[in-house]
């Protein structure tokens, strides 16, 4: 199965990759997790780039970027894991380019969603966890998990202040229209619910996945 | 005006740029002469990075890379000249990736096309020169101008040997199917004309060009 996790930062994906990781490794699968960019050396040297040129790139050139960069992963680590019949879980996938360059940034949204196809090589998810919180409850959750002067440095906080509330206000409504378009994949939690809770949730709708395929 | 040049290795595109740079410098104009992938920074990393990874990446994840290099030098460096009153020279254009990649390699012609918009940012040249010569008299043409050894050594004719005269041949194919469904904007020339009768037809081209725009 190839699962996702989508929502804005701080919104506690990570947690919720590695609590599902273990517990599908648990049950004996084999599972990759992983996080774009990145993945292949080719990838990887993608995502040094992305990072230095961070401020002198234009925003179709980043895309394109990310979108090598995903079709490197999916075609050399992804694919092939899947067909070894292993399971995959992303934190983020293309759901991020429409919702942050589409939704967020302005970008038009049937181009996002032709580059989104070729860069995916036409591989949808079996299904997408989108964790929905608001960045105004994003911002509360930095404060409050760290000391104040630490929350101030943290490179999350920077990046969601840079951006602006605004932002990330237009990204959580993409994710929202995006979860609208496509019922039967994306599973929309809230994510101010205890990581214990959302996990039972997320691993009910995998037991049920399996149920049916199986 | 943004001229581009078309035709396989060896059919005489590069002194055909320095030629018509030179006639159009000598008329008092401002002309930029460019060869892709390259030509920004964060482009000059991309070319680095498709060479390096020749062997290692995948046709779409290339294919991405170039998609992103030529938007950066779209979006930086050709768009502001244009704007500011100068021509433009390439060396390679978008014609490149649909006979390349797509007659060439088989990629899917209406993913190259989107890729090809998407990387231009929808800018078409005023006029392309397609130097037309077939892979048998490319090779012969590598063979009289160096002595054997060194040909032998060529990289050129070594990239050439190794995909095959069967690719090249497709390749020049797809340059005439491209012209034929852009007949007002490609000019195809005989590159086995000599260098100055090709320049002539150019500069004939172009100063019809510069009179039906003037």
């Amino acid at each position: 199965m190839l699962i996702t996790f989508e929502g804005i930062d701080g919104a506690g994906k990570s947690t919720q990759v590695m609590k599902l990781k273990r517990y599908l490794q648990e049950r004996g699968r084999e599972v990759l997790a992983l996080r774009e960019p990145g993945g292949t050396p080719v990838a990887e040297e993608i995502r040094e780039l992305l990072l230095e040129s961070r401020n002198d790139i234009t925003p179709v050139g980043e895309l394109l970027l990310f979108a090598a960069s995903r079709a490197e992963l999916v075609q050399q680590v992804i694919r092939p894991a899947l067909e070894n019949g292993n399971d995959v879980i992303l934190d983020r996938f293309y759901d991020s380019t429409t919702a942050y360059q589409g939704y967020g940034r302005g970008l038009d949204l049937d181009m996002l969603a032709e580059i989104n196809r070729i860069a995916s090589c036409s591989l949808v998810p079996d299904v997408t966890f989108y964790l929905d919180l608001t960045p105004e409850d994003a911002l509360m959750r930095k404060f409050s998990e760290k000391s104040l002067p630490l929350a101030f440095e943290s490179e999350e906080l920077d990046r969601m202040e840079n951006s602006g509330l605004d932002f990330y206000r237009r990204v959580r409504e993409g994710y929202h229209k995006i979860g609208g378009e496509n019922p039967n994949r994306i599973i929309i939690i809230d994510a101010l619910l205890s990581p214990s809770e959302i996990h039972r949730k997320i691993i009910s709708s995998i037991d049920a996945l399996c149920t049916k395929t199986a």
